[in-house]
């Protein structure tokens, strides 16, 4: 039994409720350790206020979630089987009260809800997703090793890529040699599609890496991740090529400072729009308000976006244990883009930054 | 508009609709033309009856969308605004009749079926969703052309596998050689996530490969695919290191005998399920029958996985047009397992293989 399914029961026996169906695979793995991604077949984590819990998983992974932290029923079916036939038996068996039934909405598509309402024809849902994510956004220790080490390696593939940067090489070719050797020491898997961006593509905040070929005078952007043990990071970093404008420079420095002041700031107990502020005032001072379009950062996690949303709108305050992006940018259409992206965790001592690779202008010759 | 678009049109006329909700992004791509992955933000495709289509997407998309080949109102939504509003506005516009309502009941969340019921509190779901499949699953010359491609690119990262051969090298290794090499001319999105097993590990048909290193005397497996314009390839091909066992000799053969046996019986009007049993009794006549753990094989095309699902309990028929995977394998825990995997079109002449790569058994030095 894992602590955080403890959690959930003791919430469950607050809430009024019959039980609680989790079936994002993002969220079973978070409160059992047992990783699976069944595509279009069944997994459902059953959690109860006063019963057992039980999880139900193709019969080929039974025994990897046997396996894992779990430590309760675990209940296969085969291709030819219909996994519901062995929740509503599950179900029976537990007893249970009339409350109300928690699920993730946003996630759990609409048959899977209609399958449990003809389960429990008298059934009113209510959401487990906002306690799910509140849970998810403090790190424990565990939690945060893997961050920190997911962190280490990002750096190192910033560094690989500015390695890999040369006259007429394409967007494409840096990336794939930096996951190329990446994947050589047995990190293959990407929190998400990486990104390198270069001269005026680098002024798309969410541009799609092609065959442009890098130019003198180009800024080259990079933004990627890695998965270490289910957690992710996120870093980006830009440098230039052989040599930088005036202008070039005025907006990293604008950026870099943002970046520096946002992290500074970093607080228990700050509201979190104003964090976004505090970016948001460093570029707007520097006189490029309106091209720093999007939020300053997100919370980082198992997911590579979840809560919470770093936005000037978001009234929520930083708490020790959260771990989120600060990635201010100055996105000028036909001269490029400079975003610089660090993963910051708040200790107990304030913030700590898990990504390192360095921030001043470099310009690579 | 496109002719996709006309048909789910003419579908809803027959069927006392008041509107179809279509919102995964696969089957929007699929009746537009236009690709977008909005992640946790919102896209919808509303078709009717007698009505003017429109499509909802974030601002950001906008363009990108008008220029499809929707050919309709494209409607666009910033993050500080509730894209429901826009779709209710839009709806009301177009003076909708009190039939049901169409969504794809297997992907749609729960929680966008409920913003539906709050503009319609009478609403009455239906899904959609097998006249979709029935659609996708027979395909145009434009999509052929595109898993043509698909599936020589596939080939050629087979190729590119079989010389990275070489004692020692690990599996993790040689998919990251496979997919540097195809990234390098531009290849970079596969279709899922490559697999290379070797020796034992061969023997589980949903392996990890890791770090296991080449030994003599080894299968090595390599499953794979690519995406182009959207359709994925998906090629398996087994091929052994030095020297092979009388017994994996025997597998390989068994197996390559069910391949062929099973692509020379493909026809207009044969039962799916009489297929997987052509295979099947290959397989069983060679004494392995059970060893052979799964279908002989599952739709292809803009998913890597769609219908119709090539198993022994499938009814429906064989139909020209449709685009399918033909791979019997055989798993002997201990020894190595062997898969031997085409896709293959079916056009008015009978069966056409996708993918050529050699099927004789290839012993590499």
């Amino acid at each position: 039994m894992t602590d955080k399914i403890v959690k959930i029961e003791e919430w469950l026996q607050k809430h009024d409720s019959r039980f609680a169906y989790i079936a994002d695979p993002t969220n079973v793995f978070y409160l059992t350790g047992f990783k699976c991604d069944p595509h279009e077949r069944f997994l459902g984590l059953f959690i109860f206020p006063d019963a057992e819990p039980f999880m139900i998983c193709p019969e080929l992974e039974v025994g990897q979630a046997r396996a894992s932290a779990f430590g309760h029923e675990v209940i296969g079916y085969r291709d030819d089987q219909d996994p519901w036939t062995f929740v509503g038996k599950a179900l029976e068996g537990r007893n249970l009260s009339s409350g109300k039934i928690f699920i993730e909405p946003g996630t759990l598509p609409f048959k899977k809800a209609m399958a449990v309402k003809e389960l429990y024809p008298d059934a009113s849902f209510s959401s487990i997703e906002a306690f799910l994510a509140s849970m998810r956004k403090i790190k424990d220790s565990a939690e945060l090793a893997a961050m920190k080490k997911a962190g280490e390696i990002a750096d190192d593939a910033v560094r690989l890529g500015v390695e890999a940067i040369k006259k007429g090489r394409t967007e494409q070719a840096i990336i794939a040699e930096i996951e190329h050797e990446l994947a050589k020491h047995g990190y293959s898997e990407m929190a998400f599609d990486t990104m390198v961006l270069t001269g005026e593509n680098s002024a798309a905040p969410h541009g799609h890496p092609g065959s442009r070929q890098i130019k003198e005078g180009d800024f080259v952007l990079f933004d990627l991740g890695v998965v270490i043990d289910g957690y992710c990071s996120d870093i980006t970093r830009t440098v230039g090529y052989k040599y930088v404008s005036d202008e070039q420079k005025k907006i990293y420095e604008a950026t870099l400072r943002a970046n520096l002041e946002a992290i500074k700031a970093v607080h228990e107990g700050l509201r979190i729009g104003d964090l976004d502020g505090v970016a948001r005032k460093a570029i707007t001072d520097a006189g490029y308000g309106e091209y720093f379009t999007h939020r300053v950062g997100h919370g980082l996690g198992l997911g590579e976006h979840e809560e919470p949303s770093m936005s000037a709108d978001n009234d929520q305050t930083l708490q020790t244990g959260m771990v989120f992006t600060i990635e201010p940018g100055i996105y000028l259409p036909g001269v490029g883009g400079v975003r610089i992206e660090d993963d910051v965790y708040l200790s107990e001592e304030g913030p700590v930054t898990l990504t390192h690779y360095p921030k001043e202008l470099q310009i690579i010759s």
